[in-house]
């Protein structure tokens, strides 16, 4: 695409049509769309008033929102219209759940009724559950048809449905009955009763069901679409795996920037450094106040500090190695509880299972800074002291690590938001805690 | 499952063994498969020698490795050998990727002979590229060929498909020139020419593509399945999403884990603890090593320590802050990576953006600290000293968070290795060297 990009813009400031539409078809509409900052808005305008709307529509679903909603705003309205009613209904739900209500409002009546109908339908659904992902786009009938009705329907509404799985046999209620894959209605007799070739036991999802849960039953059975069920069983869309992935990826970054202390943040070689600020200060604060924490519990120990001098180089690798003992615990737990291997009920099998990492992890760290001790200071007994406030400090570091995001679970918080920098603020605190107060026990009483 | 499942362990002890067919048939393979390990090895060999070999083959690609791998090794070899021709070819490689190579090499020749075929040729290809993910299980009709004739062709072979999206259209050396969805072929009239009705504009991947590469064509489409084309062009496989699915889980996992400085921890729950530790312990043996250097220049400014004893209060504070800011940026920049967001040709861009965003919240976390200097300590020196050191060292912080993810990414080192704590531990360094330099310029002179 990116090569014959200057010829397109050429071929805008002619009057070359037919041409235009010939040159971009031959290009897919994601290819286009990934190109599309690199148009002026002079150009953009242009190019979909000449492009036929179904083409028009494709490039519109791949582009980002802002530049849908630049498009929306400043296209003639005749125009806009046409791609609207285009568009595939669960694609442009997602649009309108971007514009001010009042926008929507003035819109919808334009559309085609049929669509006017499908639009308010799905805007009545909360927007990260199954019935905000779904589409409307599929085919039933009735369970008193035969495959010859079947293939009749498939013909009729198959042309606008973008991918066809399965057809969907229902009730005279509309309650789904089974599921016939488009395949196996390719292999039947045409008399045949679809009741007959109909797979009765299928996997479906909830209209409520929150989008998160809905891709995990989606891993689970490796399934291309999925029906979205109300709660009497009647068929109200179908999911598409496409759709899933975008979920997983919008979940899955959610949590890894949680994990390190920052807002999700999209867009970021466009947006402005105050803004990315803005979202990362916040937890910069509450750890910074939270380190005060750990300030105070120096400050309250400093006579150990001014007596024993070499006690303070030990500081930064104590803090150091609990935090990052700590991360590591919180990491695979957190990623546990996001993919479903560990849930509330494990929290006693993680803490037993952290307990004896820390003791195994709390040696082998701990016998490298005492030898550190030994060899540069000299100091047997402080090489004891550091040693033994490792591995306490390690233990209870991974111990915390493994339990806080199970914790947040259970209080209905996100377990990712127990950040790696969180973890290790807390654990600079406790750390020192210990470290001064094995001093006291083995090092300070006897000097 | 789990509520009947103390009847079918009931009913696997006499001998009704249709009975149990069609109980177990009501449920779904990954259902059975869920609930696999709550069943006694002899129960399990038991099940698998009563079911018949298609529905036990797809319960079968819904285990665990381990689990598969106990099958195979116990189940007599008669039936392992059917339920291994049942399965589908992708899923065989992998299993075969676990298995020792004298196994398999035995294995395979028990196999029927279409299979064996199927079998060498997947084993061919890397377990990570497109040629590992695809399934060799798909429909081609020579490029002069008909509706009527696809129609054919889909009867045939389209049985033992488990997904069909797609007939693939190829010229007389298999090359591919064009897909025909399969509800076009339903609409299309039998005598049409196959060329006529086919997209010969498509999406596809090499066979040596990295699977992170075509989890990202995937997503840049948003098609349900591509085909795999070798070099000069001919169709060899097929990837269809829900594969596509789990390599996204599976990079994301190792990017989080990578990012939490641990390997990829996979059944932490069955994993005994001196296996994650010894997952662990390296990273943190190398970030304890790390952390020498910050104890070695604590010792070096030793002297400041003890002649201004509250300047050790500000440690905590100071090696938190800017190790937090550290970890955002790098979050936000390993993630950028990751989605294709930020390329490496950005790194410039990052580095500006970071060091204004390290500006704006240095300044923020500055004041706040100079604050608690001159409140807890009334030492305006001391709160002067501790904000500039802070708004310095967070600079220095955000701007090496954002560009070493970079520059390992440019070295061919995954990014996201440019965990959390290892970014704190450099930054510690950086920050006591900052600290102590800014005090001798500000502080130390004039006491």
């Amino acid at each position: 695409m990116r090569v014959i990009l200057p010829e397109i813009k050429e071929l805008l400031t002619t009057r070359k049509k037919r041409t235009i539409r010939k040159v971009v078809s031959y290009f897919e509409p994601a290819d286009i769309a990934e190109t599309w900052s690199e148009f002026t808005h002079d150009e953009r305008i242009k190019l979909f008033n000449i492009l036929d709307a179904k083409f028009a529509a494709d490039i519109f679903e791949f582009l980002r929102e802002d530049q849908m909603i630049e498009l929306i705003t400043d296209l003639p309205t005749a125009k806009m219209i046409k791609v609207l009613n285009e568009m595939s209904p669960d694609d442009r739900t997602d649009l309108f759940a971007a514009l001010p209500t009042e926008e929507v409002e003035k819109i919808i009546p334009l559309l085609d009724t049929e669509e006017q109908k499908r639009a308010r339908e799905l805007l009545a659904y909360k927007d990260n559950t199954a019935g905000g992902l779904m589409t409307i786009d599929y085919i039933t009938v009735p369970d008193s048809a035969n495959i010859a009705h079947a293939l009749r329907e498939l013909r009729v509404h198959g042309k606008d449905i973008d991918f066809i799985q399965n057809i969907y046999v229902v009730d005279n209620v509309h309650r789904l009955q089974g599921i016939i894959p488009l395949k196996d209605l390719l292999t039947a007799t045409p008399r045949t009763r679809v009741q007959k070739i109909m797979d009765s036991h299928f996997p479906n999802v909830g209209l409520d069901m929150d989008q998160e849960d809905v891709a995990r039953i989606f891993a689970k059975y490796d399934v291309p679409s999925l029906p979205v069920l109300d709660k009497i069983g009647r068929i109200k869309g179908v999911i598409t795996v496409d759709d899933v992935i975008d979920v997983i990826k919008e979940e899955t970054s959610e949590d890894i920037y949680h994990f390190g202390a920052t807002e999700v943040t999209d867009q970021y070689l466009s947006a402005s450094p105050l803004n990315i600020a803005q979202k990362r200060v916040i937890w910069l604060i509450i750890l910074a106040l939270a380190g005060f924490i750990s300030g105070s519990v120096l400050e309250h120990y400093s006579y150990l500090l001014s007596s024993i001098v070499t006690l303070s180089f030990f500081i930064p690798i104590l803090m150091n190695t609990s935090g990052s003992a700590g991360t590591q615990a919180a990491t695979v737990v957190v990623r546990g509880l996001a993919t479903g291997e560990i849930r509330l009920r494990d929290i006693w099998r993680v803490v037993r299972k952290e307990f004896f990492i820390g003791i195994l992890m709390g040696i082998t760290a701990g016998t490298i800074t005492a030898l550190r001790a030994l060899i540069l200071q000299s100091d047997a007994g402080l090489g004891l002291t550091v040693a033994i406030a490792m591995i306490i400090a390690i233990v209870i570091a991974t111990s915390i690590g493994g339990i806080l995001p199970i914790v947040f679970k259970k209080l209905g918080v996100d377990p990712a938001l127990m950040s790696g920098p969180l973890i290790a603020t807390i654990l600079d605190t406790t750390t020192l805690l210990i470290y001064f107060n094995i001093t006291i026990l083995l090092l300070y009483r006897f000097r």
